[in-house]
C-alpha cells in the first residue's frame, strides 16, 4: 500500500498515484460520473468515479461489490488514484482512476448535510448530535481558533517566565462564593467542584512567582443565557511583585495580543473559512475607571445608575462602542469596580477603599477577562472575611498561604469560550464548546 | 526605584547597584554581619547586613526600625544594593550595602526549615503545609520537571499534526467502568466526574483525526497506595487511520522522547538540583506480548500464573529489570493484555480474540502509560457491551460517535504524576502532585 498523503498535498503530486483517506463529505452523482468529496484533517479532495460500473476495490476484504451509490456520506474511505489537474476541484487537483477501500461504513445517514456551507438545524439539534455536527468545517474551524488561542496564551506567558501549574478541581469550600457551586460525594464527605483555580494559583505565586493554568472550571449557573456554561475553559495567570493592578494589565494585554497573533498564524485557514475579523490589540489598551464609566453612561443615556456596583450587558456594549469611537480600540479595560461586587480576596484601592484594584477587559460588547490585585496580608484576609460575614474556618487551607510572606500580587482569567465566540462571531458560547454542559444538558 | 533583577543575573552586574526581591530563605547571623539568602524564581542570592545596626530602609512606609533579627524567614523583601564579587556566594556575587524594604512580613515562622537540603518532616506534615513546603527548592524542582514534561508532550504532538481539545469533566456515565467514580449533584440530577477523556477524544478523532488533551481526571480510588490519586493529570492522545496498536506505539514513543528532551532543556537546573537521571529513549522501545511475559516470569520465578489477566506491581518490576538487562532499555511496551482486563471499548486481537490490541508502557518498575486500539464499528460496540452485561442506554451519547463512520483508531494516556515520580525518584506520587487529593485528603 502506498503511504497516505493529505488532501492539501494533492496539488504537489500531479501525475503521481497516491493514497488518500478520510470521510465521504459529499457524493454528487451525474449521469456518467460521480464526484466524491473526501474530507480529511487538512481539507477536502475530489475523486472522480464511474457512476454505474462497480468501483474497483483494493482488497478482497469487503465482500460486496461497491457501487458509487453504496457509499453513504460520512463513511470512511481509503482511495488510491492518479492525481490530475482540474481547476474546478479543491486546490486545483483531483484523484482519477480510483481504487476504493471502505474502512468504515455508516449505520445511518448523518442527521444533516455536512457539506452545505452552514448547518441549518437548530442549536439544540446541533448539540444533540455534537460528535457529527462538529465535523462540519465551520464548526471545526471554531475549535481550531480556540486551540490556536490557547497556544498563543501559553507561548506568551512561557516567554515571560511563567510556569504552568495543575491544581485541584475538587475543593472543600466555594472559591468564588455564591451558590453556583456543584456538590460532590467525596468518599462520603461533601466537597465541591472548583469555580476557579484562584486559591491555588495564588499559593503557587509563593513558589514560582508567575504561574498560569489552562483548565476546566465549574459553575452551577442557573442562568440559561448565550454566555453561561456549567463548565468552561479558563486561561488563568497570576504574578507576584506587582505594585497594583496596573502592573497586571500589561501582562493581560500581552497574553491577548499573543492569542491574536497565534490565531493569525496557526489558525489562518479557519479564520479565512469563517471570514473572522481579528482585532488590532493596541500597545496600551485604553482603560477607564468604573465610576467614570458609570457617570458617562448616565450622562449619555439619562439612566440613574446611583448605587449600581456592576455593569449590565447593555452597559458593556455601550462602553465597547465608546472605546471603538473614542480610542479606535475593540478592547477596553474597566478598572476599579466597587469592592462589594468583587470576591473577598480582592485588594481595595488604597485611596478610595470603596473601590477595588480589580479590572475587567471588555471585547466586542462582552467581558472576556476578570482580573485584579489580590490581598496579600494574612490580617487583611481575616478582616475581609469578617467584613463579609464569612466564617474563616472553611478557608483555613487557603489562609495558611498568607501566614508565610506573600508578595503583592494579582492576576486574571480569560474565558476561552467567550473569547472564541467574540472572534468567530458565534452568538452563543455553546457553539464554541465541544460538548457543552448547562442547566439542561449533560450529554453527549 | 531601580527596576528589579533576578538572582541569577547578579554575576553579570558586578559593580552596579541593583534591586532584587524575594523571600528570605535563610538568615545566618554571625557576630558582626548577618547573611540573608534571598530566594526568587531564578534561584538564590546572598545579601550582607550589619548584625547590630539598624537596617537602612528604602522608604518610610514601614514604621519600625528594622534590625536583621526582625526579619523572619519567608518574609518578602525588596533589597537595593551594590553587587560585589564573592566566590563563597551563590553564583559568585552578593549584594553589599543594602537598603531593605519589607514587602510582606510573616504571621509565624515556617513549620520547617526550607533552607535545609531536604525537608525532614513526614509526608502528611509536608502535605498539610503544601503552600509552604512547595517553596522548598527540591519540591519545586519536581514541578519544574512536570511542567517541562507537559511542554515536551505538547510540542511533539503539535509537530505531528495533533489538535488540542478540551472535553467535559462532568459526564452522565462512568467512562472506564467500575465503582471508582465520583457522583455529583448536577442541578438535582446524578452525574459523574470523568475518569478519563476517552469517549470524547474518540469522538474528536472523527473531527480532527489526531487530538490530545492535557487535563485532570478523577478516580474515587479506595486504594491508599503511593501510586494512586483521586485527581491526576492525564496526557491523552488519540489518532485515526491506524492499522492496529503497533501504529500507536511509535507516537507514544515520540511523545515520551519529546518529554525527556524538554526536561533536559527546559528543566536543566531542576534535573541538576535533584540529580535526576534521564532515560535514553530507544528509537524503537522494545515490546513483549503479555502471554510471553507471563510465561517468562513463571519460568523464572516458579509462580503459577495460569488465568492471570493483569500484571502485578512485582511483575512490572521484574519485566523492567529484564528489559534493562536484555535490551538496555528502561522502557518496555507490554502488548496484548487479555481482553477481560481491559475496558469494553478495547479492540481485540483479530488473530487471538482472547487477547487485546492494548498496550502498557512500563518505566522503572511502574506502568506509566496505557493505550491501545479501540473498537470503531457501531455493531462491535453493541456486541462488546452485551458481552459484558452492560446496558447500552447510558452510553447512547457515546455510541452515536460510531453511527457515522469512524476510522480504525487508537491512543494512549500518560499519567503525569507517575511519570514525574519515576524521573525524580519520588517514592510517592503525592510528592509530585501540587495539592494531592486522596481517600483521606481534601485540603489544602
Amino acid at each position: 500500500m502506498i503511504s497516505r498523503v493529505l488532501s492539501a498535498e494533492l496539488p504537489e503530486r500531479i501525475g503521481e498515484r497516491v493514497t488518500i483517506a478520510g470521510w465521504l463529505h459529499r457524493r454528487r452523482e451525474l449521469k456518467s460520473v460521480t464526484f466524491l468529496i473526501i474530507r480529511d484533517r487538512a481539507g477536502l479532495a475530489q475523486v472522480v468515479l464511474p457512476t454505474t460500473q462497480p468501483v474497483p476495490e483494493e482488497t478482497a476484504e469487503v465482500a460486496q461489490v461497491l457501487h458509487a451509490a453504496d457509499l453513504g456520506e460520512e463513511c470512511v474511505l481509503r482511495i488510491e488514484g492518479l492525481v490530475v489537474a482540474n481547476v474546478a476541484a479543491p486546490g486545483g487537483a483531483e484523484l482519477a482512476r480510483p481504487v476504493v477501500t471502505m474502512l468504515s461504513s455508516t449505520a445511518e445517514p448523518p442527521p444533516f448535510d455536512l457539506y452545505r456551507p452552514a448547518l441549518t438545524a437548530t442549536l439544540p439539534t446541533i448539540l444533540d448530535h455534537a460528535p457529527t455536527s462538529l465535523r462540519h468545517p465551520r464548526l471545526r474551524a471554531g475549535f481550531e481558533i480556540a486551540a490556536a488561542s490557547t497556544a498563543g496564551f501559553r507561548a506568551t506567558l512561557d516567554a515571560a517566565g511563567f510556569t504552568e501549574i495543575a491544581t485541584p478541581k475538587i475543593v472543600e469550600s466555594a472559591t468564588e462564593g455564591g451558590a453556583n457551586v456543584f456538590r460532590i460525594d467525596y468518599f462520603g464527605r461533601d466537597a465541591y467542584l472548583a469555580q476557579s483555580p484562584q486559591f491555588y494559583k495564588q499559593a503557587m505565586v509563593g513558589v514560582f512567582e508567575r504561574v498560569y493554568e489552562i483548565g476546566p472550571v465549574f459553575r452551577a449557573e442557573p442562568h440559561d443565557t448565550g454566555r453561561h456554561l456549567a463548565q468552561y475553559t479558563s486561561l488563568d495567570a497570576e504574578l507576584g511583585f506587582v505594585s497594583d493592578h496596573f502592573d497586571v494589565m500589561p501582562v493581560c494585554r500581552d497574553a491577548v495580543a499573543g492569542m491574536v497573533d497565534s490565531v493569525r498564524e496557526r489558525g489562518r485557514s479557519a479564520v479565512q473559512l469563517l471570514g473572522a475579523e481579528l482585532p488590532t490589540v493596541p500597545v496600551e489598551i485604553p482603560h477607564i475607571h468604573f465610576a467614570t464609566a458609570m457617570a458617562m453612561i448616565s450622562a449619555a443615556t439619562g439612566e440613574d445608575l446611583t448605587g449600581e456596583d456592576d455593569l449590565s450587558p447593555a452597559h458593556e456594549r455601550w462602553l465597547c462602542e465608546w472605546a471603538d469611537r473614542e480610542h479606535g480600540s475593540e478592547l477596553l479595560f474597566v478598572t476599579g469596580y466597587p469592592l462589594t461586587s468583587k470576591p473577598f480576596y480582592t485588594h481595595p484601592d488604597p485611596a478610595r477603599p470603596q473601590y477595588s484594584n480589580g479590572f475587567d477587559l471588555l471585547f466586542r460588547g462582552t467581558e472576556i477577562v476578570t482580573g485584579g490585585q489580590r490581598l496579600h496580608r494574612h490580617d487583611d484576609y481575616l478582616a475581609a472575611l469578617v467584613a463579609r460575614g464569612l466564617d474563616p474556618a472553611p478557608f483555613a487551607g487557603y489562609l495558611q498561604v498568607f501566614r508565610h510572606g506573600m508578595p503583592p500580587h494579582g492576576g486574571f482569567a480569560i474565558g476561552l469560550e467567550r473569547w472564541t465566540a467574540r472572534l468567530t462571531g458565534a452568538a452563543n458560547v455553546r457553539q464554541v464548546s465541544m460538548f457543552p454542559r448547562d442547566l439542561h444538558r449533560l450529554s453527549p
